[in-house]
């Protein structure tokens, strides 16, 4: 018997902050949730930024994961938007590491590489193959089906069911 | 009677966070404390933001202060620093705001003009500022100054004592 590993990949973002659980026992990864964590553009950053940790606090709260996994993305476009998605990624950060899990940081590549076999697609792959690798999952937002895919990377790279079908979607 | 308003002023960083309460009452500005916080560079993102959390939880836990500000400041360098720096900023904000404080933030060279009277300045005049407004000021680090700089600010633009001391100053 394998022990069943529940993990929270999270995808940050000040307006829209994407996540997804799924759960990888054995050669097995199950979907379990996704959901994005919304905040009110018309308040302000610091009642967002709360808006953001209480909401992902609720996530936790219901879905329990043992491991969280965050994409390690920044903006080129400019600093304000770069300083704007670094609030929104410390509160993603923050929040599960205070709630005892470790945090793994993975680069944007290393998450399309570890769910469509390549480090480079489109959300469009993306989608498509999460869609292939948890064939139950639902989505409300591109940012939680982002989030699925952090969460299947963290599965393929700490090792067992990922690892095996990401290999397979490579071939 | 006028009432006293206990300001905290926090200079975000991810090694570094300076943080500074005052009091303002009336036509008087008055030094209560200032430090740094300080993030473990070995440890990783995730931890680390954890001790900016509960090193500035314990700052507000110990102060009580009945407001927040912070600087609204980016590093244009890298999107690398400013990223880090988001991180940092979010932490910076967030607690307060979960302890219901308002948070304030000021661009930079608003906090230049409201302590030396100009926009512009370096890290010395405004530390030479700071002693002369608040003359029983200590500090342990050049951010914990900044701190006491943002906050010195926030009490300027809230109107009071901050306003009329920096108005002396710029003369």
């Amino acid at each position: 018997m394998t022990d069943t590993i529940r993990i929270i990949g999270i995808d940050p973002g000040l307006r829209f902050t994407g996540w997804g659980v799924v759960e990888s026992q054995g050669s097995s990864l199950r979907f379990i949730a996704a959901g994005t964590v919304k905040s009110d553009a018309k308040a302000d950053l610091a009642s967002r930024l709360c808006q953001l940790h209480d909401g992902l606090a609720d996530v936790l709260h219901g879905h329990q994961p043992h491991e969280a996994a965050v994409e390690n993305t920044f903006v080129n476009k400019d600093a304000g938007a770069t300083l704007k998605l670094g609030q929104a990624r410390g509160i993603a950060m923050l929040v599960p590491a205070r709630a005892g899990l470790r945090v793994a940081e993975y680069a944007p590549n290393a998450v399309k590489k570890a769910v469509i076999g390549v480090g480079h697609g489109d959300k469009k792959q993306i989608q498509l193959m999460v869609g292939m690798l948890l064939p139950k999952a639902t989505w409300d937002s591109d940012d939680a089906a982002d989030a699925l895919a952090i969460a299947i990377c963290h599965a393929h790279h700490r090792g067992g069911a990922g690892a095996r079908i990401a290999a397979a979607a490579a071939r």
